[in-house]
């Protein structure tokens, strides 16, 4: 990745104007109305994507140098494929104070933040708190991106299988990031908290256990039924199975005992929670996190389309309005060619970027009237 | 200025070496062995330039937003002379610890660090700090490049009028950032601490003030013959001024009481301490900061060349040594062209930058060796 340049700088004249005296015009005019900033400056199109590496790819705490090309993979995604320009941060600082600080001084040149990758759950802390405390808007990918992708996947799969959501059980395998997120939107997709049960290792999130923090929320707004076990005790007769944790948790049998034109998200990588072809055997639609399967279910969907929007709205936050509309606009996308291998547009399909974005513009000009 | 991408991404198999899986092979590589972050990732060519607008230009304390314009307005110019990749970075931080909280967070990602219009005293304390904590170069323009662009004039100035460094007297009018780094790079340029006077606005800095911190260095190292009176009674007789304060502090008539075949930069910008057609008059060399005069002395004739053999060089830190090889390249590119009227070279003369790096990185090794 390198940095390019919009104007040229090849006479006196030019450094006259982009650099000493003509940038003290531009300077006096920005201190004296900030908004300028998004229009005039790199700010108004540029994203920071910050990660310390405490949680990267399913590697584990592997520290910010590690994270670094991960990062800037990731910005070039952006330019690819939403033409955002991002800049790969991976700061050495854990704690959610100081990651706090540091991303507040990155602030003033940035059009939004991007979260990635950082450990839950001191990643709930730092999004929460950027959130209330930053002027621009602060999308942790790892929960609103997976969220967003899940809940357009899941849109069409009911769809498909004939489903509302209001009368669809699902069941969360993996209690961090992405499967609180992916509850928390589904909640306000339509979906009934008594549909919902989220496992972690311990087996079904209730109001029994002596949970805090995060999962202490989920307990209270899911699992209205109060279900205890296992997973694999709760899977059984559910409609959709969502996985967000790790590879081998279940088996062909247990989803051999959910309901009838079973949804199966084995989301887990590089190895999903369930053999993706013994679950095909009695699942409608299988979808995993490979790029080797139909149904590819990746984050690569959703954040180049929402930071597309975000910038082009100027909106000082994500809010949930906007992760429904992009949810829904990336379904549609899909049109005529739904079907249980194609639940997902291909990452490829050129109207999915504009389609998205449109959407994210469309909730923050709801938001303001 | 935008982001570009050097990789296609085009197909299936492109995002699959540069995103998931194909990019925690990189991880991993990385997470053992950081070295690699400069070869394989945009640390090995980037640069943040991080000012909090404390002191823009000469425009005094504007804040971090009127910082961002000027600060993006210098990436471009990296990119287009030295082919650098420079993110502004505008913190909002003040307090000496937060500022070097933050550049040390952000310090995996660059393989340097530009300090930049950064308010006196606490520039210092910044640049010092990091100098010596972190693990890549930081360059701090209004020092470093202002003194590295003066000495390289008044090397070729000194030539012109047939003097010697040891037994010229230098009288410095000003004594923030750059008076203060134009004073050290000369003590270790072969100028005597008997011919080096610097002034503030209260006259001749000599151990008889009650002095503190740089001022106070400044009053021990400089300045032997502890003489006492305002810069105008300190101009009489010197043969050089350099003039990095305010301006219309001097008249014709105190270039007039200086010595035969003096040298004047007044380079206060944009009003010279002193006029400069009417110091012509008297002295035989005049340079300023302005672009509508010769001899414009301007840090973009240093940092791009700075940047390029520090980022060349992969050294660890700026050293004196750099600074001083850099100093004379910038003179040596000026050649046969040397005249009263062209001390410094143009910035537009393509063997600046490749000299400048070639001595820098040439001062690196020697270090190593």
């Amino acid at each position: 990745m390198e940095v390019a340049t919009r104007v040229a700088l090849d006479t006196a004249e030019d450094l006259a104007e982009h650099y000493t005296p003509g940038v003290a015009d531009q300077a006096k005019r920005v201190a004296d109305d900030p908004s300028l900033l998004a229009r005039e400056t790199v700010k108004g199109n540029s994203v920071a994507i910050v990660s310390d590496g405490s949680a990267l790819l399913g590697l584990g705490d592997r520290g910010p140098a590690a994270a670094l090309p991960v990062m800037e993979g990731k910005a070039a995604l952006l330019k690819r494929f939403a033409d955002v320009d991002a800049w790969p941060i991976c700061p050495v600082s854990r704690e959610p104070d100081d990651l706090v600080r540091t991303v507040k001084d990155l602030a003033t040149s940035f059009g939004a933040i991007n979260l990635e990758d950082i450990a839950a759950p001191r990643c709930f802390t730092v999004e929460r708190r950027l959130h209330d405390e930053l002027d621009i808007p602060v999308f942790h990918d790892d929960q609103h991106g997976t969220a967003v992708v899940v809940l357009g996947a899941l849109h069409n799969a009911l769809k498909l299988t004939g489903r509302e959501p209001a009368a669809t059980s699902v069941v969360i395998a993996g209690a961090g990031a992405a499967g609180s997120a992916i509850t928390r939107l589904l909640l306000h997709a339509g979906y009934r908290s008594e549909g919902i049960v989220v496992c972690d290792r311990e087996g079904a999130l209730h109001e029994g256990r002596d949970l805090v923090g995060e999962k202490g929320w989920l307990a209270e707004n899911t699992n209205a039924g109060g279900i205890t076990g296992t997973l694999k005790d709760t899977v059984r007769g559910a409609d959709v199975v969502i996985g967000v944790s790790a590879g081998g948790l279940l088996e062909a049998d247990d989803v051999a005992a959910m309901a009838d034109r079973a949804i199966v998200f084995a989301l887990a990588n590089p190895d999903p929670e369930v053999d993706p072809e013994a679950a095909g055997r009695h699942a409608e639609i299988v979808a995993t996190g490979r790029s080797d399967l139909p149904n590819q279910i990746n984050n690569v969907l959703a954040f180049p389309g929402m930071f597309r929007g975000l910038l082009d709205s100027g909106a000082p936050r994500v809010t949930t309005h906007m992760l429904l509309a992009a949810a829904h606009a990336l379904a549609d996308v899909v049109g005529e060619d739904l079907a249980p291998g194609y639940i997902v547009p291909s990452v490829f399909d050129e109207a999915l970027v504009p389609a998205m974005a449109e959407a994210v513009v469309g909730a923050a000009k709801a938001a303001d009237s």
